[in-house]
């Protein structure tokens, strides 16, 4: 889980969440990416990794689509990494990962918070049902159900709760 | 990147986000807890993986005081793994997590959803700004800056941004 870098040194309220759920090097690629830098040294300075490693680590987010690679110069030819819109769609989720790390400090103890450009007033994320409104931090009050999709596995998993069914626990089953 | 099992098969759109970036064992242990599983023979049923990596990932979760080992029964002495309020703070963060894996799948391919427990209907989570409740969806009007207790390092990176400053772009410094 621990980074191979000291995870405590970076600042980031995101390295505290990636340090318990993420790999913190793709947070760290993807908040430069979205601080507007796009070439290799840029990342390569900024991370403190070594070029093999942010090699290996800029083509597997190539490959999985979130950056794309693309030459800004032909003599020699070199390239680029930017935000692909699948890439960009991840904001939102990075915003709530900031505010979760940033939740457990207290609000001066911050280093890193997210503001709006315009004005630079300090904006506070948090995650809402889109037709309500209304937060959603409780567990018990929003829970995971089976999709359309869903195989037998899950529909078996979840087939106390979503659309006309009564909600029960898993140790009810 | 790639998890040692195959993500495609598990049916949640946690483990495309995973995928991308996160560990994909943290998140489907903690999908398990915020269902409601609490035994290591239920997570190791669910996770399909060996006791020896099962043992390992759980402590990672206690140490980093995202779960909770606590005895329930004592004859022979038995413990169960249970969500810590740190643990059940990330419930936002991964649903935010859920919404964008769904996202880049047509409404009847998603095979998991987040439903209101009480009624079964489902919701749609969103990042907004608590105060505004405008969506955050857009990096070029939300941006990263220097919170009160960032060091050097962060206030030059952010010096254009906050309170106060005009933005700019890292290519202008």
């Amino acid at each position: 889980m621990a980074g191979r870098i000291n995870l405590e040194d970076r600042e980031s309220p995101l390295c505290a969440a990636a340090q318990h759920v993420c790999e913190w090097w793709t947070l760290l690629i993807l908040q430069d990416a979205f601080d507007g830098y796009t070439r290799f040294d840029q990342f390569k300075e900024n991370l403190g990794v070594s070029s093999s490693m942010l090699t290996t680590r800029l083509k597997a987010l190539v490959d999985d689509g979130l950056l794309e690679r693309r030459p800004y110069q032909t003599n020699p030819v070199r390239h680029e990494y930017v935000l692909t819109e699948l890439g960009r769609s991840l904001w939102p989720v990075i915003m709530a990962l900031t505010a979760w790390g940033n939740s457990r400090l207290a609000p001066e103890e911050r280093r890193m918070v997210v503001v709006e450009a315009a004005t630079g007033e300090e904006i506070d994320p948090v995650v809402v049902d889109a037709s309500t409104g209304r937060r959603l931090d409780d567990s018990d009050a929003y829970v995971f159900a089976a999709g359309p999709a869903a195989g037998e596995a899950m529909r078996a998993r979840y087939r106390h709760r979503g659309r006309g069914a009564a909600q029960a626990s898993p140790q009810e089953n």
